[in-house]
């Protein structure tokens, strides 16, 4: 399997994150991405591609142009008035408040499209964005070529992105984008199938009224996990999109017979859609030891989930999304793809 | 003119506040309230009276219930699960996510409440708000009572506390529990009149459908100052509350000249409205000295805003709100009371 992958991802490091009362060292951080290029050396699962660069007519058709005009000037706009540390905003337009208006200052414009603390900018911020974004659709194209799969080790990922807002580490939605752009080359049909500890938000609401793009997502339950506002059950689609949105919320504590249970769900609802490509959001925080997720899936279960993915029998696209135990990032997230490769 | 004041405001103190990417100690701190206390006593305003108890009816008419019961469990709920420092929210319910589903974690309901990291927790802060609204409406009683003024000594603040969301310093909002207490004793129209540098969100969005108490707001523009989302100057109100509701943002720099313009078109509109009482929302971060704030008012300008207040001739309870120069505050909200006084 061939991987698309950038250095410019390690840009984007030392930023802080707004968690639980404190300001934190962001858990997404370069390591996370260098363990898992590492381990694909190790392995020997195939080439690592650097990605092309690709213009963002597709990014414009599943993110606001306000939106995608902001995250290239977020770091120079907050320098320019004299600040360090990290971008982040400090007030956000939740309900009661509008959000017709964009403000001008640019913290407020950051909380104007952001709904946490969790998307900060440094200087190298947008550079990664832009080559997470640019080796997402490289691997898109390679799929889009003829390749059974490939890997888009992306970074920052991109699943907590939404139409307009940011959070979650995430800035451009990479799978959305990827998932754009398949249809424009011709894909009539694209299943994202969203196995992140946590609810893809932003890639669920960017989707949520279209009918052409089916949203599979694989959660904890956001009663009791971040992102908290959405990802419930009764969430099915609205509009074109009714019946193309299905959530799988699952509690703290969830091991592989639960889970696997609602990847077989998911997988029957997959195939059903008979989509022509399916995008793979993947994060390995369902991992038992990951920092700040519960659930408890062991390192022997991730290789029976690209197996799984590969019984489905169509072109994939595999998109990095989340996973913080870094050490063992690279042995959990490499094991789904030889499980694929060994299907 | 008699000053109604709980010391229980001091157990809300040492909490953060998250502030341009950061977690600094939050600028709304007890020493505020003890400024003006002593100013009061050093130049013989009148009597300072604890507040008497009141139950949460009226703030139930202003309040969701959900928020309301919320308030007193944060602390506990935060300490139960083994944390310390400042109960803060890391994550809001923007636009594109759910406002109508509140989640269990207290982190969660936090951010579902809020619409910023500003209204942060302690052990002490639900007494020190339930103090709070308990003097805005032991003032209330005093002016329904016969009393030509009252100075309600809230601390903490509360008029960017909306009928389900905390944020800026502010949990219940005392001036709007006050006009609504004011309506349910009797009166048939209340003005709020809020000439604290910032919006007053909360109070606009509470009454925003309402005939019966108009809402006038003198503030930074929110395009480029906190909060932000809120306090343009089209938002005229909505069904009943059309036309009830007037804001004038002003520019960063803004003088008495320019300010007291808006405070003359602002007491015309009043005038017209013909209101039983006027509630003032006090806030004296006006001041060209103020550490957070950008305006441009100088200690001369408090005591006209006072005699100008004074010559709407209406029953009047004085709300205090923000006001941030600690050493200063004293004299500029006292110079208000004098002034009122002098008329
Ligand atoms: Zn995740
Ligand atoms: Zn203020």
């Amino acid at each position: 399997m061939k991987t698309v992958f950038s250095p410019k991802h390690a840009g984007h490091a030392g930023n802080l994150e707004l968690l639980a009362g404190e300001m934190l060292p962001a858990f997404e951080m370069p390591s996370r991405a260098e363990f898992i290029r590492g381990r694909i050396e190790t392995v020997g699962l195939g080439p690592i591609l650097a990605p092309e660069p690709f213009d963002l007519a597709s990014a414009g058709k599943v993110h606001d142009a306000g939106y995608l005009n902001f995250l290239p000037t977020v770091w120079d706009r907050w320098a320019a008035e004299g600040r360090g540390g990290t971008a982040l905003p400090f007030a956000w337009p939740t309900r009661g408040l509008r959000g017709d208006v964009p403000p001008q200052a640019v913290e407020a414009l950051h909380g104007y499209y952001s709904f946490d603390g969790g998307a900060g900018f440094v200087a190298g911020t947008w550079e990664a964005i832009k080559s997470s974004h640019d080796t997402a659709l490289t691997a898109a194209a390679l799929v889009n070529g003829g390749e059974r799969a490939v890997f888009a080790l992306c970074r920052p990922p991109g699943h907590h992105a939404g139409s307009s807002f940011m959070g979650g580490y995430c800035y451009v939605n990479n799978a959305a984008v990827a998932a754009q752009w398949l249809r424009d080359q011709g894909a009539g049909r694209v299943s994202i199938l969203d196995i992140d500890y946590h609810h893809g938000n932003g890639t669920q609401q960017i989707f949520y009224r279209r009918g052409d793009v089916q949203v599979l997502n694989l959660h904890a339950d956001p009663m009791v996990e971040y992102p908290f506002f959405l990802g419930h059950a009764d969430e099915r689609g609205e509009g074109e999109g009714e019946g193309f949105n299905h959530n799988y919320p699952m509690p703290f504590g969830t091991a592989w017979e639960r889970w696997s249970e609602a990847l077989e769900d998911a997988c029957a609802r997959l195939a059903a859609f008979t989509p022509d490509v399916v995008v793979v959001s993947l994060g390995v925080d369902t991992f038992e030891k990951d920092p700040i997720s519960k659930f408890r899936l062991v390192t022997e279960d991730f290789p029976k989930i690209g197996r799984r993915i590969a019984a489905l029998g169509l072109p994939t696209l595999i998109v990095m999304e989340g996973g913080y135990a870094v050490e063992e990032i690279g042995v959990n997230a490499v094991g789904v793809l030889t499980g694929f490769e060994d299907a």
